[in-house]
């Protein structure tokens, strides 16, 4: 399957038509740092594990403090909306989020970097100015260990006729 | 179904065994600020319409500057975590997510609240410490318009035997 591995910076946007299931982006990094992991809990998801080292450590899952998983996925948000602006896919809005899985804890000191696959892509029934694209996110850290992946869809306008 | 409307600050957690499908429990308020709705999402969602006036007003969907759906889900999750520490509800870890859906812009100004309702509880096959509590989580605005909807899983320990 077709592998952009350096996404160019895009002059001209692409519509529904340019895109095809099979498709693989790749975008990357962000550096995982622990300030953040512990700023980012602390606001949204305030569980011990994610910012008291103490409680990390007594932790029988991750020994030491981790990413939120609501983090994990803000940062691969973060990863995929600027790469799809750089290789010129806009969005009109994102539609949903299926099958997410947190399969590997993210520590400070990572760098993750995702792949979305396409899955999907079809005109709408009702919209004939839109499309569906439907995706797989796998985001990894540096060893290529996949720590969470989700499908989503969104909507990408087609090209226009005039 | 039984409610929670004000959750009590629990001295005691709730194990697996303390909790039941049906049970749905209210989470609220989160003021959403304009200034906290361009933050989040030039942090983690830049996409035009979250953060640029004249963007938002030229946009088919939303009219004006409406909250990145990871932020709006960001909210909803701390909404949820600080409810479930309030009710003594302490996670293991969280599993994962399924069936997210967007069903209306969450814009400055409005002031969400979540309902979430336990859809299943079971002891894990595996681990006998611990079991899966699966739940339907769903966000709505002051007018009670469900914004986004979203099912989830966590590991829960087991009431301690000794």
């Amino acid at each position: 399957m077709p592998i952009d591995p350096i996404p160019p910076v895009a002059d001209a946007p692409l519509w529904l038509e340019d895109l095809e299931p099979g498709r693989v982006f790749r975008f990357g990094d962000y550096a995982v740092t622990r300030e953040e992991v512990i700023e980012f809990a602390t606001r949204f998801d305030p569980q011990p594990f994610h910012i008291d080292d103490a409680a990390a450590a007594a932790h029988p899952l991750f020994g030491r403090i981790c990413a939120s998983g609501m983090h994990t996925m803000a940062m691969s948000h973060l990863l995929q909306m600027r790469g799809f602006q750089q290789v010129g896919i806009h969005p009109l809005a994102g539609v949903g989020m299926d099958e997410m899985r947190l399969h590997a804890p993210v520590y400070p000191g990572d760098t993750l970097h995702i792949a979305v696959e396409l899955t999907d892509v079809r005109p709408s029934r009702s919209k004939p100015d839109r499309g569906l694209v439907s995706y797989l996110t796998t985001v990894s850290n540096q060893d290529d260990l996949a720590v969470m992946t989700y499908r989503s869809s969104l909507f990408l306008a087609r090209r226009p006729t005039d």
